[in-house]
């Protein structure tokens, strides 16, 4: 990357709704009760009388009350040349509906094809379970999409960042055998994804 | 309603991707094959060798290749004073974006409780899966939002017209029983819901 | 309705036992702990060594110990000229069986097509998850009719009194508007349907 | 068992309806076709077009038409003093309602402990999914109960008949180690079990 | 079973990890808190601050950290002339895989049909879930397998013992009914497998 | 890495069982039919007349009988030195059991924790599903390991080579600025996992 600016200014992304529950719902509502000393898989509910339509309700914030609904929103918006490096969501398919501007995106197969698309405003794509995915603004003006998962909490795996900011870090041998490459190559990365002091 | 608009006119969704299979993918892609002859839960899978990225893309039109996938999404438009009238999908939860306008939104529970919200652009809401809901617009100008859904199929059933305008029809007696109204009254509404000749 | 006699006196549902747990069982048995303070999807889990017979076993009321069993049955009664109105089940298909008298039952697609027939003692009738139903006693002695459910809780939400009886109301003009009558028509309905003073 | 009468004179039992498919439906309705010659889980689907209100009827025969809804139902009789020997259904919980007669019922954890219950006319009781159970009427009148499934197609495996009666069959060594008993019992009992000429 | 030596000594079962949730996880991690006094559908999880590497690791020992991750695995050892007796696991599908020596190994279809083979080092075999299965070592050599199941708490349900010593028992008459044998060699059956005193 | 052998002479992985279905199963068995011109999420199911205890053996090849099932097994052997690169399996959880040798093995969670542990012969390790992980032989003798999946197609997207390896390439620039380095260090690592010719 030429520029000095790092990705990561250049990609905003709001989770409006992280919603919750992707096994079947077991009754109409389970509000998450964020505040429980208790932790299940997902969350424990509210009491329901304490529910309000705001736990529905989100203006960019998570909004916790949403357990068990198996399903999410997120707004993610692109400065021109911004990148959505490849990462996956371990837990869920993304659909994205392009709000502004102008999106290169693509997705990688286990079977390493790479099936990319140009993406305008309106436009949808789809990027299965689990695979690799990026998407990029190559265009002049910013670009923003929303983005849905079949998951209350898709997870999202940035390969960069998670193979070379991890911490503890993943050793530079392994890294350097993997893309084969050499330990100083490895190093060099690394410098650029280590947490800020 | 006063004005003779019909609602229908008021009211445009458009889905763009209709994906499949919420049983979970047991492959990284199975593009739904629609001119097969054979129908299963869902649909066949095209040949692996003639998928394509605009298999996973779309431009406002329903796109067949994204079976087994597990989440769609639809944009829906509303005049002002347009109403999605109260109705149900039988297999997912579906959460909104607003992308322009305001809409009053409300869904009920089993309890016959009503949970409503007004929401204006960049606002999400939930209505959990199966339950009644409806969105108005009661602003001056147009609203439209992305709605998103953790099926490939959602469904959907608006309960004015599958009661009252349904083939064969829904008896008369049994509709005034429902809603304990007079026969007459039940005629009058089935007027409005008849399929245009 | 040409008779005063309310609806819901012409019907009577019992639910015997409303199991628990549509998501896949991980241990032999989890009976509910309904006195916990803590709510999850579904239940809680008693302690094993406090779990008997009992908990597995009704006669008529609400088995509570059967947590994440994944089904349920209800007994339903039906006077003659009991209607069980339009409704839908969001969580769960039902299959009924007829125990004694005559019903005509019907559901509807979401394709608005009406599914209908009338069944005698021993007759086996299925609705599917989610589509709005009904059943009448057309007959001149009493019917029932034992339903079996694939949920826990697969929950009932009546149309009529969710939309014309729910707390708050739905507005008016919502309705007039979704069911193409006046206001007055559905001030009317709502009448019918507001609780009991 | 001191009468020569066989137990499966005993004991009959009729599926009404035998629906399919115990992961999520994809659509509303996915009938059988049973004369399709593409084998899938559960079964491919009849054209819409040829659905009728008959395939989700049932009067004592096996309904084809249920595919994808994921319940089933059946009917048992038991004569005086006969029994459902010990069995599982490897894919579903049970739950019976008694018609008529009274049962004495149980089921086994692997803990191997037995919960068991009588009931008479108008009880109910829930067998977990996969656990051995059976029931016995040791009344002297007729029997018989309603059993609701949380599968389109349960399966039945009946203990004796499949341990001692199978094709080929299991060697008598394996059998009188684990039940610790001598071949010579072994041999004895499968005669019972073999298939008649 | 001519040889003093019981069953039981001749089979050594090692569940390594039993890890925890066949329906979908909603987190990376829910590691088991066993000490919680709250009971769920599986377990609740520990703090993700106190989760560490030694929980996704065993040595031997059942591994409690692993609850949600929906697979499990043990190792299996059988004694010359040792037998896994015919079982059940009510909520998973095993696969073996054979660490050392050889083994008959078979499963019943619900249409009673035995599907035997004879397995050596390095061969493999799958039992699909709930089927009643069983491995002997007819060889004069220690036998090893390891199993993987598809689920964190599988189950095991073995014919023999649940039938013949349960606490409390299950009635000598059902059990004679049921194999179609004596009253007296179901008693004698029962004294192999009353828990010693 | 400093040896010129490449990685992948250095690993060797056998798909043993390959069975197929996470989906719950709707029958007892649903073996694979791989020359149906029929193609469905899984795989449509042989005839049940022509299915043998074959259908659910293996000794080290793929076995196609296995349809529905919901797990799989590998065997995967290291070199000394050897490494299974950063990988994720969009599908499944992973377990593996250490048949000989040693090995450091580690996962990333989506918060970039790296958790790892270093496993002798007999040892147990989970890898949960989705998350990227990685094995390698850091000793002087080969090792290997059974690796167990709660997926009949748990899929497995290799990081180094999907990014650098696929068809068409993912564009340098796009590599570029995910990785933070130069795009003469794009080419050159792609260079190494170019297709041979």
């Amino acid at each position: 990357m030429a520029s000095p600016t790092p990705t990561l200014l250049l990609l905003t992304i709001f989770f409006f709704i992280s919603a919750s529950a992707d096994p079947d719902m077991l009754q109409d509502l389970c509000v998450a009760d964020l505040s429980s000393g208790i932790k299940v898989n997902g969350f424990p509910c509210k009491d329901a009388a304490s529910v309000t339509s705001l736990d529905f309700f989100s203006q960019g914030l998570a909004n916790p009350g949403l357990n068990t609904l198996g399903v999410s929103l997120s707004r993610i918006d692109y400065a021109p040349g911004g990148l959505n490096p490849p990462h996956t969501h371990p837990r869920a398919t993304e659909v994205v509906f392009v709000l502004e501007g102008t999106l290169d995106v693509g997705f990688l197969t286990t079977a390493n094809r790479l099936i990319s698309q140009s993406l305008k405003k309106g436009d949808v794509f789809a990027f299965p379970k689990g695979l690799v995915h990026f998407q990029k603004n190559n265009g002049k003006v910013p670009a923003s999409v929303i983005a849905a998962f079949n998951s209350q909490l898709p997870g999202t795996q940035s390969l960069g960042a998670t193979l070379f900011g991890s911490t503890p870090p993943v050793p530079d041998n392994i890294l350097a055998q993997a893309f084969q490459t050499s330990p100083g190559t490895v190093k060099h990365i690394k410098t650029k994804f280590q947490p800020k002091k």
